[in-house]
């Protein structure tokens, strides 16, 4: 069975639950808390050397970190990894969007405010990565003022990848509201069969 | 013929380069000035409306965005791609750790001290990334003691995209000499066939 090491309130961690669930896949879930330095023993450094979740265990032991690699391993020989190559490059172009330009502007915000992080030296960071993060909230706009989903006909995990810390980007002090186009297609991703929210555990199975 | 939008001094940029030289493929480089605003115009929005380079432009006028999805797309059937799905996903794993971990703290620092963007308020971020670099550093060089590459028996685009802003690290701040295994696997990647330095510009055909 698969083992996933994550924290139930990182979104990096909810893109690969979410796959997970999606899927029908059952895997056991370890929670690392990150605020208690749990992602930093000798034993989750020896999985995972950049000391971060999620990681995902294969059941020979092989680890494999990064979100996004994650969410490509998982997809592979789903619709949520696209046959056409063309189709794949262009779900890469939005995955590596989401953690250059979107995750550090709009998970990062969300993160210092919620867990105490926002000391005095990043209070001027946190204007500018909002900022940035509302710029980032506006090229998805105006690229699914056309479309429904980011690349393709049907949800990919380019999509997941986008929609785990867009729909809690509130939570970081960046307004939805003004996203229409953002706001409909995250009622899309919501309504897809298999859904779980952001705090929900696998079932103990 | 491939169009390729970049910057010279973009490592980003260099990544691309890199591989297209290594793989023989002919490209026509349109150069866009990121300090002038040239990746800002609205003829350049409307390929990539993120506003970044490097971008590709195919014969029929698509474009792709992100260096690393660039990469994935340019190495399809090639050697720089593995075949085998493991070891694709630990190519993307360390592209991820590239976009997250290494670029924003061993790219930027270079950038700000290049271009003269070190403003005021950038000083006290300016060694907490020097800080995370040479995290992403040390990562990197104990993956490599026990290897010549960074997944599987030889090159792919994981050395490639690490390569491009590592081999100019200490433009931004940060001594290269402590990181022993690096420095050896650097010069395995200049040693490859057909390498090219980052100011090179295409022959002109």
């Amino acid at each position: 069975m698969l083992t996933l090491y994550d924290y139930l309130d990182s979104g990096n961690g909810y893109k690969v639950r979410l796959l997970l669930a999606l899927a029908g896949t059952p895997y056991r879930l370890v929670e690392l808390d990150i605020d208690k330095g749990e992602t930093h023993t000798p034993e989750f450094l020896a999985k995972n050397p950049n000391g971060r979740v999620p990681a995902l265990e294969l059941s020979d032991g092989a680890v494999l970190a990064e979100s996004d690699a994650i969410l490509f391993y998982l997809a592979l020989g789903t619709t949520y990894w696209p046959a056409d190559p063309w189709l794949q490059a262009q779900v890469l172009q939005w995955m590596f969007f989401e953690q250059y330009s979107h995750e550090p502007n709009v998970a990062t915000p969300r993160y210092w405010l919620r867990h105490g992080h926002l000391t005095e030296a990043r209070k001027p960071q946190l204007a500018e990565k909002q900022e940035k993060g509302r710029a980032a909230l506006q090229v998805m706009d105006d690229h699914l003022a056309r479309r429904d989903w980011f690349v393709g006909r049907g949800a990919t995990i380019a999509d997941l990848a986008l929609y785990a810390y867009t729909h809690v980007a509130e939570q970081g002090g960046i307004t939805l509201a003004p996203y229409t186009n953002v706001n409909a297609w995250l009622r899309r991703v919501a309504a897809l069969p298999g859904y779980v929210p952001m705090d929900a555990r696998p079932d103990a199975g």
